[in-house]
């Protein structure tokens, strides 16, 4: 009886883990609502009680949510991601902020150091991006060219942990921060940042940063106020 | 039916929150045996099915760990903690070295700005136990201490969300890592470090955390050129 136990719990684990690839490989983006029961019983080869408890699991690690009489949703795209969500949720954004500011300074750092001739090219395209965006007055392209040319840079710094550290928390912000993409920062810091990390200066491209948090931190010094 | 179903959700739900706070407030240490499933259904009100489904949805998140014929033992202390630990398994040393040396240095840059009278105690009286244990040449104690140093530099950063990354991290690098305690670094660049906190000078504090990561990382080097 302690063996079928053993592996009833390593049958849930392998339905789990391959819920979990078919969430990360985006064949189940965010957003998605997971096919019926009976589609999965047969896909996975499982009983309703393997299925069940294995959905369960991930409701709880936070990879998906439950929509009463709606169906099963894909909430997360990792562990990690759904982990910061609940952590950022109890945070203040000025914490929130501070951590991923560390994390920006150091991908600027190391992409100063690390990045290739294909990087500066994605980098040179994502600054295009935000000064068409500017020019049309397009805030929410803005927003979104901003959010890539930001990951571009990380990208650049050629950390696996960093980019999916960074892509998981700025998941986890814009999903809990909805005015977040209404701060729209100095272009001009931006191109420094980019020069500094073409011209391999790993200082000035940590300055940069720098720059741009302390704008960041008015911005939201002066939302405060507005609120009081 | 309906209806029953989703209070049973909640009630293994709730179960989990019970156990995530036993966890967290320390009552259940990492590496506690969990008490027999007789007494905690006793404890929790709850049925066998119930209580089994919370401890697996526990064991799925991290947090607790089956083992064979030996019961369920607290595994880590938080589901942040135990996702940083699935990753950094994954990813090698210096890739998650880099990003926990980005918030050292943010948390060198604020406590800097904001410690307190208490918190220049509490680094006296870890420079003082690192000193200590160096004149004595014992390394364990060494480690203890320094690890201690860093951490409570990291609160003197009082920013609660940089706590909890760092102190996971710290958590999961050490579960993984065992010769990570075996690297020495300098202590005079600890005191150089924890002058330029007391003296109020961020550029300092995070120019002394530039100097033992590149200490560190030469010392990784020379591991693998030892392993070739």
């Amino acid at each position: 009886m302690d063996i079928s136990k053993t592996s009833r719990l390593s049958l849930v684990e392998q339905v789990v883990a391959q819920i979990e690839s078919l969430i990360q490989s985006d064949k189940w983006p965010v957003g998605t609502r997971i096919p019926p029961e009976l589609d999965l019983m047969k896909q996975f080869d499982v009983s309703r009680n393997t299925l069940r408890e294995a959905i369960r699991a991930l409701v709880h690690a936070g990879l998906l949510q439950t929509r009463q009489g709606s169906g099963t949703y894909v909430s997360s795209s990792s562990v990690l991601g759904a982990a910061f969500y609940r952590h950022i949720k109890k945070s203040n954004l000025l914490e929130t902020l501070e951590v991923r500011y560390a994390l920006e300074r150091e991908a600027a750092r190391l992409a100063a150091q690390r990045r290739t001739d294909e990087d500066l090219e994605a980098l040179k395209a994502c600054l295009d991006e935000c000064e068409a965006a500017l020019q049309n007055d397009d805030r929410k392209r803005y927003a979104e060219a901003d959010i890539k040319l930001h990951k571009t840079i990380v990208q650049a710094a050629h950390n696996n942990m960093l980019s999916d550290l960074y892509e998981h928390m700025t998941e986890a912000l814009c999903a809990s921060v909805h005015n977040l993409l209404e701060i729209t920062p100095d272009i001009r810091v931006h191109s420094q940042l980019a020069d500094a990390i073409a011209g391999q200066k790993p200082d000035q491209a940590m300055e940069a940063v720098n720059q741009y948090i302390t704008g960041f931190k008015d911005t939201i010094h002066m939302e405060d106020k507005h609120e009081n």
